[in-house]
């Protein structure tokens, strides 16, 4: 449904932009519409091959590993016979692009390009050796195979008779290799091996069929095995980053391909670890091209490399994925700290900066601080942090950050107290998240007379509506590091703040003789606590409201990444226990009966949900409002925090 | 359902000890069981006096409100005209337990008693002046009234005219008085003045008609609001604790007789200070007939009178309320509050002390210690701290609290880690929860060191099954204080140790790159990390089973009220949001399809479910096991700790 609403904006942005669409970028107006994207580069092949270059250099610029339209350009080229942009584009895919249709396609061109060439024969038995040695575990392969062994057939190099001798020699090498390489239709191979022994010798056949054939049943067993778990892939037309096709999908895309890439680990039969190594490189290299923007596929054989010995590999591995995921923040850290494990700190400096320049975010910027600390020591990260905390998008948590590492790597809490106050006094004086934090490193610095100085100033500082985890803060503080006076007169002042939520303080009772999980009374006392009914329906609805957009809108469930607190003031019956569902009290909120649904129809679900529950215009007899003031005040409104806010009371 | 699994140990508790029970007491027989206790006294009234004496005190000593026993029980006394033994019930319960049946029960008796009697009028007008004293703002005193009225009209006390008149004129008064009060049936009164007044003095009628009838309106307005109350109040025939009864009963009783104490709180009529303090202390009283065992009524009650500025009649409902509920912790706790508040501390010192006697726990020994450290010192609390760790109850809370009052209060770290370290050397060194406090408190001290030993103790000693919230919370250190490499050996041990969790390491990865809830990837990328098929099945459905049991067997939702930290390791897909329901799979456990249940309809539903998850036993042809050893290993079974361990991360 978020999408309907960026689709919604989107439309409206391209409406307004529709006498510049035309300049805009196909990239920009695709974004990922797969559709609209097949759609237009389909046209390619209708137009001249300046223009068609033009539109597939575009495409394949956002979808590098689509080998269909890799061929379909090549052949386009290859039909104009431009063969030098022919051979550039064989050299830019061939190796990138691991694909069987691709080397056919690269062999039919060599056929056509050598066919009345001096040494013509000479350059594509290269050829062909070139595509075998690419291609051969790939259990597509059978095509390449059969012409290859055909051509080494029907074109004898000579009529020397040790070189025909020699070339009878490869061609049963290369059949015996086939035949122990689990393939797809291999029993074609192993028929035209058996008939070819049949034209040379019997008894040798029979030798050959009774040493190679249980190997030759093994790979047809192994191949049927992988091709069932290749049965349940999905086919994914263009690669596109998770989230942006259907999460089934996806989701069966990633799982049976690492499936696959597992079965090839394991393998059946015995190979030997350089065989082994190249059959699994290969099927990574094939899951990428539909799972290219998936950093765990990338991270995964990355770490195969690794734990395999082969750092200099592994970092090709991470060279190439940036490449294609410039902005993913997780693959960059995990290449940096591949680089700095290697002891080699300058290189995977360059990741942090290059990173930086795509993605200037504070996370970012806080790993490289850590990293600069851990590499280059305190000096180099102090100054990574004041350029960090220059950035116009820096949120608090670098000072955290910092701050936290000034007094655990640096043991300095002094300098710690300092860049927080910086940063409550400068910039994030009403951020109650930020605040929490502050306090926290106060109140664990054991100096109760200035943590209850801040707590003082903070709460005269910002709003009440986002001061509630504050004083619930304060009240926990107090309970640890106060008496019963400073209690007692917290307690009040609180409940003169929030005169509702607890009328005559048999909650704050309960929360001030609570110790941990040890509780002053049972739940059933706990439950037989009434409080102020409207409240509480009020609250339940809200609650029903937040539940229903949770179940629209997923996201992070907070409540279980990070540390959670109950605002210990809201303590209530409600609490206690699920709620036993009342279907008959559901609440006033009955969206469906609103009249205005049908006309509304056409507006992403929120609006709607909104919209419903507005009082009717009729009901408005008062001045017309100034709609500008609305919307600026609508504007500027100060939310309520988020539930992440609950940050709270956790550590980090 | 609980009620009926323990109904179910109850009974065979019951049938084993069938053969002694008519030596137990009804109240260890009957436990709350209202029915069997009115059986149990109803049968009083066939029996001898002397027997029945017997029942009756047993009854009223665990329903000391209950008004309709208590006059069940003098009425047979003055049936049997033991006078003395009526005098002293009257004199036990008049005061406590006020209800107009049971003063009309008086009045009646006294009739009785003062009829031949010299003197007899005197004393009988001096009992309804002591019954209208006490009842004349209940709403059901009509009746009283109305006896008193006549009793004054019909009984006049000599023919001196003076006398004759000073009765009219105290006639007229108590008609003045109870015609401005809101009482049932006050009509009855109104016209009972008006036909008297008919019988003296015509025009008199009418000033006082015009003076009065206003007033007797509006009072019969107030009536009728506050009969709209009551009338929702549900019929409570015996008062019990909270989660005894019905649960809907219990919770519209609080509500209505809240609502009725707030009514009489903000009277629609003038009345004096004194005579709305009356009324709504009368309230409460009425309200602690039926709610007796419900702390809120008590502590609010309390809470009126010091609100009031009357310190000692708030002192003694905290007396009465400890006399009837003498295990409540949160009543005593109050109680002594209210005395340090009062500086009284050596009476607060008192409620402790008797508190304890009756509950030897941890919280209240834990709350005596902190109330010792404010009042007398440090020297006495940690006494207190020094009794409490002998006691065979205490948990590991009390080494918890007194460790961190030392911290807090005292300002003394190193006695604070002597007293962790005492605690997890001789007691609590496998005990996940306390380890947990023990290790944030090192952390905090920022000695990475010292820390890091004692990670590796606690790792060496308790099972692993327990230590996972350890592994996390070690990386979580590491993280914060730690460098690359101590991070990655942690994460490699922590892989070992669970190698099905994150088989190729990408959670760790991102949990390592994460700083508070900034995170280096999207949701949709999170979400792409495929895991185990066969782990997440299984937790989807142990999700759906704990689901099911919370909501029947409702309980504190800890994940609300104690710190709550994702356990690290264990983030996955699956807490990125709620998940989307889908009905079609919802897992092989199908209850209802199990056919044994019609024939385990009698047992509780957890052990059905449980039976329903067990394969059928003809599936079973193994050797027969040993119930014995079975039953043994089960007892003896070390059980994953509760959710609420996930204190783990929190801050206390």
């Amino acid at each position: 449904l978020f999408s309907l609403m960026e689709e919604g904006t989107k439309k409206e942005n391209k409406e307004m932009a529709e006498t510049s669409a035309d300049q805009e970028s196909p990239a920009v107006r695709f974004g990922w519409d797969t559709s609209r994207w097949i759609e237009y580069v389909s046209a390619a092949k209708y137009k001249s091959i300046e223009e068609a270059r033009v539109i597939y250099k575009e495409f394949l610029s956002v979808f590098p590993t689509a080998v269909k339209y890799w061929k379909m350009y090549i052949e386009q080229e290859i039909d104009a016979k431009h063969y030098e942009e022919v051979d550039a584009l064989f050299k830019e895919c061939l190796l990138k692009v691991p694909h069987v249709s691709l080397w056919q396609c690269y062999l039919n061109y060599c056929r056509i390009t050598t066919k009345n060439r001096e040494n013509g024969n000479k350059i594509l038995e290269q050829s062909y050796e070139y595509a075998i040695e690419n291609v051969k575990y790939d259990t597509n392969a059978t095509p390449i195979w059969l012409d290859y062994i055909q051509f080494l057939q029907e074109s004898p190099p000579s009529s020397n008779f040790e070189a025909q001798n020699a070339r009878a020699t490869k061609v049963r090498e290369t059949f015996d290799k086939a035949v122990e390489i689990p393939l797809v239709n291999s029993s074609e191979i192993w028929e035209r091996y058996m008939a070819w022994l049949d034209t040379l010798n019997r008894s040798y056949k029979t030798k050959v069929s009774e040493k190679r054939h249980p190997k030759q049943l093994q790979c047809r067993m192994i191949f049927l095995k992988r091709k069932s778990l290749e049965d349940n892939l999905p086919s994914i037309r263009l690669a596109v980053p998770p989230g942006e096709a259907n999460a089934d999908i996806e989701r069966a895309a990633v799982k049976y391909w690492k499936k696959i890439i597992r079965f090839e680990k394991k393998p059946a039969q015995q190979v030997s670890a350089l065989e082994l190594r190249e059959r699994v490189v290969h099927t990574y290299k094939q899951c990428l091209l539909s799972l290219l923007h998936f950093p765990e596929i990338w991270y995964d054989y990355a770490k195969y490399y690794a734990d395999e010995g082969l750092p200099e590999e592994a970092l090709n591995v991470y060279k190439q994925a940036v490449e294609y995921l410039p902005d993913s923040v997780l693959l960059h850290l995990s290449y940096a700290d591949f680089l700095e494990q290697l002891n080699r700190p300058n290189e995977a400096e360059q990741v942090y900066k290059n990173l930086l320049e795509v993605k200037n975010e504070t996370l970012v910027w806080i790993q490289y601080m850590f990293f600069e600390q851990r590499v280059f020591g305190v000096k180099k990260a102090r100054k990574t942090f004041l350029q960090a905390h220059k950035q116009p998008t820096c949120t608090y948590h670098i000072y955290v950050a910092s701050a936290m590492m000034e007094f655990y790597q640096n043991k300095d809490p002094e300098l710690a107290r300092k860049i927080f106050d910086r940063a409550f006094q400068q910039k994030f004086g009403k951020e109650t998240e930020f605040i929490v934090h502050y306090l926290k490193f106060l109140w664990n610095m054991n100096e109760a007379q200035n943590t209850r100085v801040m707590f003082e100033r903070v709460l005269s500082s910002i709003p009440p509506e986002k001061a509630k985890m504050i004083w619930n803060l304060y009240l926990e503080f107090e309970y640890e590091c106060g008496d019963a006076k400073t209690v007692s007169q917290l307690e009040k002042r609180k409940a003169d703040q929030f005169p509702d939520e607890d009328p005559n303080g048999i909650l704050a009772l309960v929360n001030r003789h609570r110790y941990q999980d040890l509780w002053p009374c049972n739940l059933a006392t706990l439950d037989s606590f009434e409080y102020d009914e409207r409240e509480k329906e009020n609250e339940e609805s809200q609650a029903k409201i937040q539940e229903e957009l949770a179940t629209k809108y997923p996201r992070p469930d907070f409540s279980n990444m990070v540390p959670y607190r109950d605002q210990m003031g809201v303590l209530t019956p409600n609490m206690l226990g699920p709620p036993v569902p009342n279907p008959s009290s559901t609440g006033e909120i009955t969206i469906e009966a609103n009249e205005a649904d049908e006309s509304y129809s056409n507006l992403p679900d929120p609006l709607i949900d909104f919209l419903a529950r507005l009082p009717p215009s009729e009901s408005h007899n008062g001045p017309a409002p100034d709609i500008e003031k609305l919307l600026q005040y609508v504007r500027e409104a100060n939310l309520p925090p988020l539930p992440d806010g609950a940050v709270a009371l956790g550590k980090r």
